[in-house]
């Protein structure tokens, strides 16, 4: 028997790993419970007899919360998710029985990077600089990628790298660079599966904005049933300018949840 | 550019799910922090003035639960953790800072299946029934499966299948199957990288014994650094004889924890 | 100045707590999250400069587990709360902003205890035992008490002597004694503030028979806005047949929730 | 039977209540889990055949959240709580088994209010400000309030005005008003039971000072077996020249914690 994909992972293969790591106090947005994590049980609070102990954890967290992925049914427009579900009809005793978490399939699947800042001879983008179709089209020339349907589409805006600073990853003053509207028809259009970037909302908030105006949100995961990942770390892949690899990305199995905190990796040939 | 994976991974691929749906009421050990899943905010609470809406969640959990890897912290033996890492000392501010959840690196493995019911003719194994290393071997051999060093080694025992009924998965009166101190010795000698189980605790319970010996435990975790995947779904691989893939799991990167709940996949080409 | 109340304070009273003590493991309805207490930093985890240090914690809980009460908004009946409120309408934004236990008064007030048990000669009720009108009119009066509008008004039934024994304090197969829509409709009809029991349900549950029929929650809370307090502790009150005391009772003010954890508090002058 | 204390509940008492409502989103010290709260199950989620249908919540929060008391073991100095207490020593299986806030009593005792900012002509203190002996003292003596030992001292600055501004409460820039160690060493000396304040962290702390330097903490807590109330509502004892009062304060029993949200009362003959 022969497996293509186990005799490419038996030959070797490097993992660049997407996801911030879990920690009390990272920023996230203040609508979302707080991920916590503490340890009812540590070493020697409880000894077995026979020397042995055990330590163990409780986890308190929304799901939007570090990297993690938006389900369909996160964003409702005038009352109706994605494919015209009723998003009142759809929640059965609290859960979200209809594109709940639950209904994305686990990815392997191809991923893009694209890194407008790298294009522009930039670290980073400015707060609330929006990131146009043009940016994404000539991004994509200079890097020699190709988006092909059903790919995951990871954009790169630099911002990622304030995540360690805290509340300023947030944008709440400066504004957040992003995709907006018309980056977010565009892509829709390409027939692409899910998109990604290293924000905490994604798209481009204006300075002082807040969450208050959200298109693209609409745009993937009401009109066109494209997931959403956040809070992306893409600062390795645009180093080592690896623009096209294998995604994977397996959300929780949280029956009727809105999303997921997620660990994504992209995957190449060692 | 060539990279044999993403070209594998474009020829098509299958992903067989390995993990449990999170779902609160589902069986779990009661030593661990239930699992629990709200919403604080559904669709409608919040409208915008633009017709947008977005319905979030909280989820509370233990880290052993639901399908899920133990990380080396989260056992110990006579004060010590894998490597002789003094167990107290590892443990800063709260996190175990060593061997915690977040030092396991993602998998992206050659996986297989261990199937004594299939090879012995049965649905299952009844609780308490442990599976001898004799049953390890000959169930490889009757399969044509090989270990080899770095290998994620899942044993099926059919146990599984009562997860759906609640209490009586955990075995308390009943006992679970599984291997015991001598096929975690025979296992941990094959230089394999990960075990894993389709039942709670991994290792053979006794009759009405509780969890009060695990000696498995102590082998993998603490004596050869060999995590623990528990409460996998083994089911499918079962029936449709698929005992070697690509293994892919990817812990969630909980800083300090003992653990976390994983949705594990067996890939295979399609 | 002179303050009645607390002349008779400052001469000393006795306080007999009506209360569980919130314990991991303590029996609870599996309806409701279970209650967990866990310590994120213990004593030494972080130690300042100048050798001080801070312990603290964090609890996951359900409202309507250990001692509690019920806010007007845990019950609704053909979709109306107590005032013919709308149950739906009245929740905004996720929180009961109507009949919610924010909107119960803390309560200084008459207090006594009807405990048929004592009347009986016995020192609980069987499982299933329906406590009938009889049994409260009789009980009163071989206490020599007198019950006046406005009171809180404890019945007791000895079974909250199997708290300790955990499962079977839930009375799952065995029922849990209680009153039932008579003694509910009579002890209304008094003009009583709040009602309690010693049980997990309050009411009357038959052998087997679960939670789904439950006649006083619907005339206490839905018809008459009368509180319901559960799992009270009443074996010392009985004991030292103190039947007509001062009630203190003081729900954590929680926005919008449809019950709270409290702690009853029986006082008497010393 | 006469009770000196019943009869002067049932003559007429007034209630001020002394406690935040706690709300998400309300402001705490980031040191501790935040506050939250969220419906597992609203009515109309599961309709019972009878028309009958039950809400309930989940509520997670850290105990030093909203108006708390911080419980003996919340603080050690050297390795030592009040007492000579071995801090290490006291936690059993992840529970401050001594000094938790399950021992402190309920308390029904003789309450004041020192109010400085009404002796000296304002309505609030600022930032930084040190109530000193001078002030303690010379207030107590305008309103003509005496200490007594045994009773609970409630100090207002003024700054609980700024709880509903959020994170300005926190003073992290602003710095706090309260008493320092001049302040607590006095008060220690009058005997006094339990202390408290309508600020978050009790004590003054300086403009960007944070919370490193808290002696007030270790005078009272380890080295006088004093409890600390922080977060308390004083604006209405205050305003109405309330002085002296009943307190009724009961911390939920929770085993082995060091701190417990409470909604303590300011009691008064009506």
């Amino acid at each position: 028997m022969s497996d293509l994909l186990l005799d490419a992972v038996v030959s070797g293969v490097q993992v660049i790993d997407l996801g911030r790591q879990l920690k009390v106090g990272m920023p996230q947005s203040p609508n979302h419970p707080q991920f916590w994590h503490t340890m009812p049980r540590r070493h020697g609070d409880v000894m077995r007899s026979d020397g042995g102990s055990a330590a163990n954890d409780m986890i308190t967290t929304g799901t939007h919360v570090g990297t993690h992925i938006d389900a369909l049914a996160h964003v409702s427009q005038d009352g109706k998710l994605f494919g015209g579900v009723d998003a009142s009809a759809s929640c059965l005793g609290g859960k979200y029985v209809e594109h709940g978490v639950h209904t994305i399939e686990p990815m392997i699947r191809r991923g893009i990077l694209i890194d407008p800042p790298t294009w522009l001879g930039v670290s980073d983008l400015e707060g609330g600089r929006e990131i146009t179709v043009g940016d994404l089209k000539q991004s994509l020339q200079s890097q020699g990628t190709v988006i092909r349907a059903g790919d995951v589409v990871l954009i790169r805006s630099g911002w990622g790298k304030k995540f360690a600073e805290g509340a300023a990853y947030l944008g709440g003053t400066s504004g957040v660079p992003g995709i907006s509207e018309e980056g977010a028809t565009w892509l829709a259009a390409q027939g692409i599966h899910t998109v990604g970037a290293d924000t905490i909302a994604f798209e481009r908030l204006a300075p002082g904005g807040g969450h208050a105006h959200l298109p693209a949100h609409r745009i993937f995961l009401v009109e066109n049933g494209i997931y959403i990942v956040e809070a992306l770390d893409l600062e390795e892949l645009s180093a080592r300018k690896i623009y096209e690899f294998t995604l994977v990305l397996v959300p929780l199995n949280i029956f009727g949840a809105t999303g997921s905190p997620v660990r994504p990796l992209a995957v190449v040939a060692a």
